[in-house]
């Protein structure tokens, strides 16, 4: 049971879904800032996003956070949870492109300390093609889950076991974003 | 140097303003984030939030959001300065309210990991007259700091030395908000 009274059945509304509802005036940027970073135009795709997503979210060991972006990826990624297990067991041998391991390396830095991004590892991801917007977004997407799963465990929220929920999330989010 | 090229004068546009230059896309929810928790309308003065958010970025030893959020702290509390390095310095005696010390005190294990939130810190706040959205709040805070200096120093953005530029930053905040 969360630490404070949300107001809901947390069966029906587990994870970030109460704090949300506790509190519309924070939810509404915060899930502005997951559908701009996560969903919004850009040159990594919506998969490759969520797939930082939840491997900073597993990093941080956010139960609910990574359940719910390993879904979110695997539901938009060609190989599915395969490559999102592979990814979080370990990032130098998973199937992804070679410009996706490099933000990657960066995502486990910031996910740390954002002082632990070292030019050398920004210079990778420009070696490997990476713009400056990738780069950009790819600390940003750390760093905002660095915030997400604070807020989510913070709280003491419930994170479901059953995977069939995260996949029922995982359509609503694919179908109709994160501000519907 | 920043990481990225900003496209802008780091000297007259440092530490989170030149990503926001950058990406606006992400700036607004960024900004009514920190408006919403910092200035909305709360039974935590603004002076007592920001407190809090200079607490985090000083245990995340981010320059440029500790300098900053101490600025605004000090100009919105009666103490000014004297008691942001207080709090800075020790929690457990710095001259703050019994309520706010036990908000520190869940803000402080937020700053660590959202698991180390217990109910016994909760029930302290709570024994302290901490509301509900009190406690949701110091969590939120504190947890999107950990958001913002990890985008602040993940990005490697410059951090001014004189004191006098994170005053006059102070002064902008307090008459126009994190929106203007």
């Amino acid at each position: 049971m969360a630490h404070i009274e949300l107001g809901v059945d947390e069966t029906e509304f587990p994870g970030i879904s109460g704090p949300m509802r506790f509190r519309p005036e924070t939810a509404k940027p915060l899930n502005e800032l997951a559908e701009v970073l996560l969903r919004g135009p850009h040159s990594l795709t919506p998969g490759e996003r969520e797939l930082i997503a939840a491997y900073v979210s597993g990093r941080n060991e956010c139960e609910f956070c990574c359940a719910s972006h390993s879904a979110f990826a695997a539901a938009q990624l060609d190989d599915g949870m395969s490559v999102v297990d592979r990814v979080r067991a370990d990032v130098d041998t998973a199937p992804v492109s070679a410009k996706l391991r490099t933000l990657l390396h960066i995502a486990g830095a910031v996910q740390q300390d954002g002082r632990k991004v070292t030019p050398e590892l920004v210079e990778a991801a420009r070696a490997e093609g990476a713009t400056d917007v990738e780069i950009h977004d790819t600390v940003l997407i750390a760093a905002a889950f660095c915030m997400y799963n604070r807020y989510v465990d913070g709280l003491g929220t419930l994170a479901p076991a059953d995977p069939s929920q995260y996949q029922a999330s995982a359509r609503r989010i694919v179908e109709f974003g994160y501000q519907a």
